[in-house]
C-alpha cells in the first residue's frame, strides 16, 4: 500500500482550496438549509479505475467541520469499478454540501492521474512482467499541485523522477549547449553535488551516449530523448558492449499508452510520461446524498 | 482583447510555484553553468490552439531575475499556429534555464484551457452565429488554480459561471432535497441574499420547470440537468408560453465537443462544461534557447 | 437567525489578532498569576444594542488554550439590554486573561455596528412595515475585516452590498466619465460579463436615468446618488411611467438615521449607508471575573 | 514631523486588503475601461481635520501599478481643511479606479483617529498649555489594524500606550485578584521582568494607591481607574505628600472630549481613552478624477 | 518555573520545521516501515545541562500525529544530568521517527542556550549570591529564533534585553553619533517615546557618563561599553557620588564565563551576552527507540 | 565560486526577520534621527575567517529601503583576516541603523559555519589533499535556517548531505530495529524509491557491513557511525576484498577538529559533523558607521 503523505503537508492545501471556495461570504446557497439537518453521502465512482486522494476528500470535509465522520470504503491506489463507494460521509448536511466541489476536485484529478498512470503500467507490464521496467511522471506539473499529483502517479503505480530542481541533477540539452561535452558536465557535476545525489544527462544522439559510456566519470542515468524504439535498442547494446549496466537507460519524449509497450521492450529501464500529470483527463466521481 | 489579471494577484501563484520547484538547494544543474553566460530563448507553440499564461510567464522569470527581458510576440486569447513563437526571453542563462519550467506549466496547461473552450465556441458559433450563445466553465476547477483557469477560459471566449460559494445562488438537487419546493427555495434565496447576487436553480425534469416558472418570485437562470435536446426545446417553449423570457437557461451535464452544437440550437442561452478545467489536454509549448 | 461564517474563515483572523498582542514575550503580565489559578468569566453588555461577534469570541479564548469552555447565553444578532451577560467562559485564568482584549475587541467593534444597522432598520420598518427597503452596507469597511464587518451588517438586519470589485459591476461616476453614455456603459457590461452578475449604475441626474431605463439593455439596479426626496420620487414615477419595475433603485450619499425614513418613503427598494462600517460606535462589552 | 512606518511593515497590510477587495475576478467593472486611458485624480479632504495614511494610500496604487505617480501635497499630522487636496495621483485609469477604495478606507479612517485625538489634545493644551499631559490610546485596537491606528494617534498629537501584552506590564483589577496584594505583586513583576521593561498597575480605590506608593518597589505608572476630578487631585496630593514624584498617573475610564480638560487640570500625567482607537468617526476624504 | 509561550506562538514554528524536513515527498525512508508498527523512545541527555525545549518537541510529534503520547519527566529551566530522560514519548513509529529530528534541533539548541546561561548565572551567583546581578541576552539572536532563544535564556537563570527595535530605546555610539549630546538625546527620547517605554543608552568613556548622570533628564539604564572592571567601579561610584541610584548600569562586550564573575563584582546591576544567543554549544540529546 | 542562492528564496527570510526586529512600532531609536541624515558604513570582520552571508546582508538594508548602495568587497566563501571590509553601505541613515543587526546576525552565524567547515577541510587537506575526502553536514540543522546554513557549509568547502527526510533514503539504527536484516531493507528501499534517489544505511557494527556488501542489491553510501580509526580502516579493507568500490563510505559520530585528520586517513570517502551547524560559534563581524 501506498505511503500516505503526512495531514501536516495536506492541510495547508485543503484549507486554501476551501477559502478559494467560500470567499469572505462563504456559502450562501447552502445557509438556506436549516442549521440542524443531518445527512449522509456517498462518494462515488462513476467510471471504473484507480482511486486517489481519499486523505484530501477527508480533510475537505473535516476542515469544514470536525463532527463530520468520513469513513473510506477502499484506499488509495486501489482500483475500483463504475458505481463503486470510495467513502461515505454523515454529518451536517451544510458541512458536507459546502465540502463536497473541493473534495471532488481533489478525487476527480488525483483518481484520474493514478488511473492513466495503471493504464500505462499495464500496458508495460502486458509485454515485460514483473517490475523491471518503471513508469516515470516529470516536472511538466500543475503549479502548487506537484505534491499531490507525484503521489497519484505512485497511486497508479508509477514511479517518481526528480521532485524538482533541488534534488537531482538533470543535465537537457539546453545546458548542455552551454556546457561543452557531455562527459566533461558529468565529471564536473559529480564533484560538485553531495554524495546521494543523482546524475542524469539527456542525450538526443547515439555518438553522445558513447562518448558518456565512455568517460571515467559516468551519470546514474542517461535520458534517451525521443529516441525510437530502434535507437533506443542501439542504445541497449551499446551500454553492454561497454559493460556499464550500472547506468540506467531513461526513454523519453512524447510517450503515448499506444506506443509504451514498444518502448518497454527495448530493454530500457525507465520510461517517463509528462501527460501524466498535465494532461491526463479527470475520472467521473460524484457525491450521492440522502437525508438522514 | 481580454483585461489581464493584476500582477498583484499573479506574483504569490508564481513565487510559489517557483519556490515547489527550487526547494532548499535551488536549481543544482544550472549551477554548472557560468554565471555569465547569457542567452535567448523563444516560447514556441509545438501544435495550434489559443495562447494563455503570457503574464504568468513573464513572472516566472521575472520573480528569478528582474533583468530578464520578456517580449512577447501575441497575446493571451490570440489562435497561434504550430510553429509560432509567443514570446521571447533574454538574460542571464542560469534565470533562463530556472524559470523555464513553471513558466511553460502554466502556459501549457492554461492555453490548453483556452484551446479546448475555442472549439467548442466554435462549435456553437457554427449553428448559432453572433453570441447568442454562452460557454461556460464550471467550479470543476483545479485546487488552487481557478483564479488562472477561469481567465483562460474567458481567454478561449467562454465565460465564467460564478467564482465559488460566495458570489450567487446555485441551488441544485442535493439543496432542494432538503429545501421543500423549488419556488419556495427560490423565494427564500431572494428574501436573504443582496439585490446584486444572482440566483440559479437545477432542475432535473420538466414539471420542476413548471412550478418555477409560475411562481411569483423567479429565478435568474434555470440549470436544465442532463437534459436531452427535445427536453430542452419543451423547456423554451414552455418558457416562451410563460412568457417569463427573462429567466435564462443553462444546459449542462456531459458536455462534449461532439455534442454541443445540437444543445446550442435548442434555445438555452448558456451552455456549461465542466470538463474544460478538470479535463483539458495541455498545448504542447516548449522552449528554444540558443546561446548570445 | 443569520448563519454563522465558518470557523475556517475566522480562526486565522483570530490567530494573526492574538499573535499582534502577544508579540515574542507573551503575556508578560499574566504569566505572574499561577498556572493552576482557575477562573470564570462573564461577557457583559455594558449598553443595550445588537450582539455580534460571538464565534470570534469563543475562537480568541479557544485558540490560546482548546480547555477553555465557551458559552453563549445569546446569539449574534438578538438584541441586548445593558447589564445582560452575553456569554460565560471558564478555565485557566491565565488564558481568560490573555484572550480577554481580543475578545472584546472583536465584540465591541461588531455589536456596534449591528446595533447601528439596527437602528436604522427600525427607523426604516417605522415608516414602511415589512422587509420591502432593504438597508445595505458598502465597500467602505476597514481593510482586513470586511468579511466580519458585512456579517455584522446582516446581523443587525442589513443587507450586503458586493464583498469587492470582483463579485458584481457597479459603474460610477468616475468610470462613465471615461466610457461614453450610461446606457452604452451598461450594455458593454451586460455582454461581458458572467449571467449570474449584477449590473448596477450610478446616476447624479434624472436625465441619465431616463436613457438607462428607455435602453434596450437595462442594468438590474440603478444607484440614485445624493439625491434629494423630491428627487427620488420623481426617479420612481419615471421607473413606473416606462414600465421598467424590474430595474432596482438603491438611494446613496450621506443617509443618517435621522434622514433614512424619509428616504425610505420615496419608493426606493434599497438605502446604503457608508459610515455603517467606516464610522459606527463601539458597543461597549466587557469581561468580569470572578476567581473560581 | 511624525516619524513614517517603514513600507516593509505596510505592504502586507496593503497586498492583503487590495486582494480581499479584487477577490479572484479582479475589479471586473473598470476592465470596460479602454487599457490606455490615464487619468489624473486628487485625494481631497471633504472636512477639516487631520491628515493620516498617505503612505498606505500610497502603497495601495504602487501595489497594483509601480508607474502610478503619487504625490502627496501635505504630510501626515498635517492639520487640513475642507476641499484641501492631500495628493494628486496620475497614471492608468484602471489602476486608479481600482486602488481608489483601499487607498480611501485606509485614509478615512485613520484620518479620522488623527482628527479625534488632536482635538482632545487641543482641549488638555487649553487649560494645561505645553506637552505636561499626554493623551494615549489603548489596547482597545481593531484586529490586524492596531500599528497603523497607533500610528494615527500618534499623527494626532496623542501619545502610546503599550502595543501589546508582550511589552510592557499592566497589572489590572482581574490579575489583582488573582494576586494578593498590589505592592506584592508590582514586587514580583519587577523581579521576574526585563530591565527595560514599564510596570503599571490600575487601581481603583485611594487606600490601593496608599499601599504602593509606601512600598519599597514602586511601579513606574499608576493607572487611577474611573476616578472623580476630586479623587484624582487627593491622588495627586497623596504622591507628593510620599514624596513619590517619579512615580506617573494616568487616568482612565469614559474619557470624552467634554471631560478630558477637567481630568487635564487633576495634575495626572497621562490621560488614557479606548474610544479613539474603536469609535472615532472616519474623516470624509474622497477621489475626485479627471480624464488626462 | 519559567512561563511556557503558548502553543498558538509555538506551533507556526515547528509546522514550518517540520514542512523544511518534509518537502514534497514527506519521510521516504520511514514509509519502508510498516504503517501499524508503535514504538516508545526516550528523549535523553547525553550530557549535563539546562532542560529547554519540551514544548516544542511535543508540538514536534503532535503536529505529525495527534495520537502521540509525549510524557515529559522534567520540565524547561530544570538542570538535568548525563542519561537523564526528559520525556517519554509512545505512538506509531513513523510519527515518532519522522519527528525526531525537528524535536531534538529545537531542544539541542534551546538546551545549549539555557546550559550556557546558567553556567553563567552560577558564576554569578558565586561572587554575588542574591539576585542582585542580571545577565542579560541581547539582538544579537539567529533570525526567525529569538522568540525562543529569549525563552531559553530566560530558562538559564537569564533575564531578557529588549525583544526588538520596537519596544524599547537602546542609543549607541553610531546613534549618537549622528544626534549630538547624549543628555539632549535622552531628553529628546523620552519627550518622544510612550510612557512605559525604558530608554537607555551607551557609553564608551565615563566623561559621557557624567553629563548623562547631571542632566535633568536621566535615562532608566547606562550601559557601559567594552570597560574594564576599574573602569566600571569608577562609574559606579561616579553614580553613587551623584546620587542618581534609580539609573541602572549594565556591562557589556566581549563577556566571557571566565570574566564575568569579576564584572558582576564591580557593582552594575546587569551584565549582557550576546554569544548566548548566537554561539553556545548545543546540548547533546538525543531520542532511544525501542518497539513496543 | 559559490553558486548563489536566488533572491526569491532569502527575501521571505530576511522580510521575517526584519519584522521580527521592527514589531508593530518600528525602531523607535533611529526615528530620534533626523530623516534626511546620510551615512556611509562598513561591514568589518573583526576576528578571521570564511565570509558568508553578503545576499542576506544586502537584502536587509534593500528589504528596507530600495536607495541604500551595496557594494561587497569580496565574495562569499573567501577567507578573510581581522580588520578586513566585507562590504560597504551609503544611504539614509535611518535605514543603515535599523537594518544593521539583522544583516549582521546573519553574517555572523554563517560566516561562522563557513569557517569552521573551512578549518577541518583544511585539516583533512593537510593529511590527504586533493578533494578526495569530503566533509559534509547533517540534518541537524537549526529549524528555518536549513537552507542557508547548508549554502554556508558549501562556501566552507564542505559538501551537503540530504536537505530533509524527502531527498534521500537513510536507513538508521532506529529503523533497522524495525525492519529486520539492512540487507533486505535495501533492497526494498531500492524498490520503491525514484531512480535518482540516492540510498544509504547506518551500520554499527562490522558484520552488518558485511552484509550489506554481499547482497544482491547494494547501498550507494554507508554511514559507518562512531567507529573508531582502526575499525574504519578494516571497513575498507573489506569493501576492497569484496570488489565494492562503487559503495561510499561515510565516517559520523562525534568528529572534531583534532580527530578529522586521523579519520580522513582511513580511506572513507565522507566525513559527516553535525556541530558545524549546531553548535559553530559566530564569527565576530560588526558595522563601523561614519556620517557622509
Amino acid at each position: 500500500m501506498i505511503a500516505p503523505l503526512p495531514d501536516l503537508l495536506l492541510r495547508p492545501l485543503v484549507t486554501a482550496a476551501l477559502a478559494e471556495d467560500l470567499g469572505l461570504a462563504g456559502d450562501i446557497t447552502t445557509e438556506l438549509i436549516a442549521a440542524d439537518r443531518h445527512a449522509t453521502a456517498a462518494i462515488v465512482a462513476r467510471q471504473g479505475g484507480v482511486c486517489c486522494g481519499l486523505d484530501l476528500a477527508r480533510l475537505s470535509f473535516a476542515s469544514l467541520d470536525e463532527a463530520v465522520e468520513f469513513r473510506p470504503s477502499c484506499h488509495d491506489g486501489e482500483s475500483v469499478t463504475a458505481g463503486m463507494t470510495l467513502a461515505t460521509v454523515r454529518g451536517c448536511a451544510r458541512s458536507l454540501l459546502s465540502g463536497e466541489r473541493v473534495a471532488l476536485n481533489y478525487m476527480t484529478h488525483l483518481s484520474g492521474i493514478a488511473t492513466a498512470t495503471a493504464a500505462m503500467v499495464a500496458e508495460i507490464r502486458r509485454v515485460k512482467g514483473g517490475e523491471s521496467v518503471r513508469l516515470s511522471c516529470t516536472r511538466k506539473t500543475l503549479p502548487g499541485l506537484r505534491m499531490v499529483q507525484k503521489y497519484a502517479v505512485r497511486c497508479g503505480g508509477g514511479s517518481n523522477h526528480r521532485f524538482g530542481l533541488f534534488d537531482a541533477i538533470l543535465l537537457k540539452d539546453n545546458h548542455l549547449a552551454l556546457m561543452g561535452s557531455p562527459a566533461a558536465a558529468v565529471a564536473m557535476a559529480r564533484q560538485r553535488v553531495g554524495h546521494l545525489v543523482g546524475i542524469e544527462i539527456e542525450v538526443d544522439r547515439l555518438d553522445q551516449l558513447d562518448e558518456l559510456l565512455s568517460a571515467a566519470v559516468k551519470p546514474d542515468v542517461v535520458l534517451l530523448d525521443n529516441m525510437s524504439p530502434d535507437q533506443l535498442r542501439l542504445a541497449v547494446g551499446m551500454r553492454l558492449a561497454k559493460g556499464c549496466l550500472s547506468v540506467l537507460f531513461e526513454a523519453s519524449g512524447g510517450v503515448q499508452l499506444s506506443t509504451v509497450a514498444e518502448l518497454a521492450a527495448t530493454g530500457v529501464e525507465i520510461i517517463s510520461a509528462g501527460w501524466l500529470t498535465h494532461s491526463s483527463r479527470g475520472l467521473d466521481i460524484g457525491l450521492d446524498f440522502r437525508a438522514d
